[in-house]
């Protein structure tokens, strides 16, 4: 199995994928097939692998608590119909100090990182750190390499800003943890197929959608949004985007509680089919956070099954049918 | 054939019967199988003998333009399972002047009717026969019949003030027709069978429903109407009616414009079974002004059919089905 | 003080006005202004003195559990625009048997009573008294008179079914308590005025609605639902009226939670008025129940007011204003 | 009066901001104040000028037709109260190939210009001058500059892709127009001020807003919604941001038609403030389109007006006050 991912090695999206496989092959025995890790410079590039058979799946960024959606994901998702979202990992997005060898905060002098890091934990350099030289790098995964490719009488109060991953992938001391700013920031992740197969029903799940609204009428995110209510289907995000048609057009996506084997799931899906120009059905699978979600007696299988019985009972009586 | 209808002979939920024959008959063979009426006294025993199975079917009325849903129709209508509004007939309420022989307004010096008819006509006796004594007699019928019953001599300036049927029936010469005060007036009736078998399609039908909502939330009566709306499916008539257990707590007696066989019907129908304690379905019929109704593309069967396909190949897609 | 209700004497809505009287009269200082009760044989008659101003106020049932709304007084309320609910009382339906003497019931051996009590009792009787000859009268008001004008010697053996108001009235004996078939039975009442004054709000209130709705499109019992819903205010009774105009055209009363002085109550009546061709305003007044409605933040009169005082403030930025 | 827009000169916002200034100043008299154009290098600097009171007013791009939301604009919008949007600007996204001096297609053998607009006319590049170079430059507006700083014998074949504004700034010769490989593209601009004053109503504008959604409740968006579709309000644009708190949590950037001044506006922004948490309203500004709204009986000033007289004229009925 070739599994692709946004690198380069010890990203988050690489943490992401390694959290994934943990899970997968908790439960399996020694010795089955191995998987091989794959880093990509963009998700695009890595989904046309993907198409092309050269990749089993992807890990791709969907979602950042402080940035919002991550449009390179969301377009790619949005423009590609034989993909599977099949798994969501959720990532606690947190950056560690560290060094090739032990040292004391006050020993460090050169801090290295890449520049969108650095923002992230400046307040934090400038309490912890004032004295030391802040040095760019082409990545945290680089700034982190460096240190233990060059000699180590280099390495003398030089220190880098990178993931946990990281300095545990290149061997490092971890002089701080939980370094940034504003804690609690997590990226969301999914692990993308092309197989078409979709996760059988946990009872803990989530379905992602890509919606598109008649533009001939005001109201249509009113009509669309009614569908979810009438069968009870929450929303646990919605985010637009453009269509590139022209100014004011978007499409939505969205990802709502529940598996398409949920028959308020399936109804929901078959009244927006109706309404939209376009529902583009991106997978089912198991929520990273495995919380069920809260629903009634009347939105349960059962009733939609009675219903439907009902119905049916009721339509064999209709003469000459 | 026996048919039922609320008497005596010549009332008005008799003309509807009569119009209902003769629409069935129209285009059948000569020498079918004759229809036998069949008077009673109210709708609750017509609709015992419909059940007892010494009746075929049932004219009542249902609703009046003036003074609404008649109760006594929707209370047996709601209380028994096993019975199916097959058609609906709309009859004007207008009243005739009727004579035995032919004369002049101003010839009038009596005038016989039921009291209930009387006052809806008073203010035209008033401006027409002001000189003519107004006396009551048990039934409009009954004011008719009286004038064919007594020796003609004794019918000198005698009018009867009566349904045309009635008119027509006994064989009275009409002196004025329309004479009721405020024109317009209409009475709606439904033909009731027990069989359990549901008249085709014709792409201009009615579907009447009985639903009880549920006591414990409020915007429960929101939430039903709801599932009528995200189907595009209107309602043509909503009456509250009490359940009987406690103050505020109502059934509602519903119309709406659409026959079960249409996808629309009955998806609405689906969600409301499984929003409602309580769903009866009374029947699907040709509506009676023959009106189709303005649906959109997104409810036209077809959309319903795409959507259900769509579903459908999408769950075979499931892992472990 | 001259106060109406529908007669005769010891009838329910008599009861529902003494109840009314000992609320209003709890606490004040003896010697306060006598109240003189007035029976009439009907709404509209009663109405009609109450306008004229030869009643002060009107008792009237509204609403019974059983059958519904009270057609006379609801169209009576409909139609007049210069009258005022102004206060509520339930007073729950119940019968009691009745006798000049004390007696066992198996020394019953005649039964009086009006026939609709009649009906409501007839299980207990064949029960409890089944060897009593059952004879009508012509209320159970009547019934229960009798008793203490006839001699007494004639009244051996004799009962009358009645309201425990009428036994009390007459000074009987009763024999039997809760004799109707189906117990939990209730009518509400109101008390309507014609001075236009509407009483302060006590925060347990119910405010009476007439609206009508527009005949040119479908959605509207929707669209004026949704004027509630947006408000937070709940229904607590709706009923359909016909208009009188056609077919299938329905006035709504309805009761709401919640008094004119309430933000949340005047927004939504603002925009009920937009929206429907007629709003008719019958009053506001405590419930007799004394339940405060369940209302959340967002409703409260402080975000009502905190939310009008922005709009106001950044109205005043607008240029050349 | 000193302008900001995102700059370098001849960007689209520098056209967006002079289209701006051509419609304020035609009607005004000749030698009315001079307009002073800053060019700023990011919306957020430009925006803390503005606040800092060395600029009047800035022009911002809000909105792609192909690329939606400009975060970097919309975020210092969220973020900032003090600020108000007072006009908008359409400006069709097109670009031109420009030379020093006429020739032909065939004559061009380098094209310069900045990588993003490159991707947007490859197309025609290929099939018009397959033959020329392609050559970097740090923005469009430099390609064109280029041309002009230069010997003219050294601009013999070369030519610029940039926007018709900078063709025209520099003095250069268009070889060909609309040469975008999918033409229609346009971005909206606002033009944004501090003094806090609200343009006057022109019957067709525009109201911007962001609102977040309480987060305990599922359905709110719906909610919210709703607060527009009572008052008849429709939305021209939505698109969601992430609050920054946590995954699955955003705010809403709403442009609504109409304008703070119509009473359905003020409502239905009355209504949101009470059901959301946060309502930050941006300005109201005349349409670029110059469209009115389609608005009913039932949601104009009139109906608003009479509405509220009545629940006021109600309301001095009620007793005590």
């Amino acid at each position: 199995m070739r599994y692709g991912f946004l690198g380069p090695e010890t990203t988050f999206t690489h943490q992401a994928l390694l959290q994934a496989l943990a899970q997968q092959t908790a439960g399996e025995p020694a010795g089955s097939e191995e998987a091989v890790l794959v880093p990509f410079t963009s998700v695009a590039t890595a989904a046309t692998d993907l198409l092309a058979g050269d990749l089993d799946a992807l890990m791709a960024p969907i979602e950042n608590s402080v940035e919002g959606g991550v449009s390179g994901t969301l377009d790619v998702l949005a423009a590609t119909s034989d993909i599977t979202i099949v798994a969501e990992e959720i990532v606690p997005i947190t950056f560690v100090l560290a060094a090739r060898e032990p040292m004391q905060l006050d020993e460090v002098d050169q801090v290295a990182s890449h520049t969108h890091a650095q923002a992230q934990v400046q307040g934090w350099l400038r309490a912890n750190v004032p004295g030391a030289a802040v040095v760019p790098a082409s990545s945290t995964a680089a700034a982190a390499k460096q240190l233990v490719t060059v000699p180590q009488e280099e390495t003398l109060g030089r220190a880098a800003i990178c993931s946990p991953l990281a300095a545990e992938h290149f061997g490092l001391e971890i002089l701080a943890r939980g370094i940034e700013d504003t804690p609690g920031a997590q990226t969301r992740f999914v692990l993308v197929t092309r197989d078409g197969r979709i996760p059988a029903r946990t009872g803990a799940d989530k379905t992602t959608l890509v919606i598109q609204l008649p533009h001939d009428r005001s109201g249509a995110l009113l009509e669309a949004l009614h569908q979810f209510q009438t069968n009870g289907v929450n929303l646990s995000r919605i985010e637009s985007r453009p269509t590139g048609d022209a100014l004011g057009r978007y499409s939505f996506s969205i990802d709502i509680e529940g598996h398409l084997a949920d028959r308020r799931v399936g109804d929901a899906l078959r009244g927006l089919r109706r309404v939209c120009p376009i529902v583009h059905y991106l997978g089912s699978y198991p929520r990273a956070d495995g919380r069920h979600p809260a629903t009634s007696e009347a939105t349960a299988d059962a009733a939609y099954d009675a219903a439907h019985e009902w119905v049916m009972a009721l339509s064999r009586q209709i003469t000459g049918r």
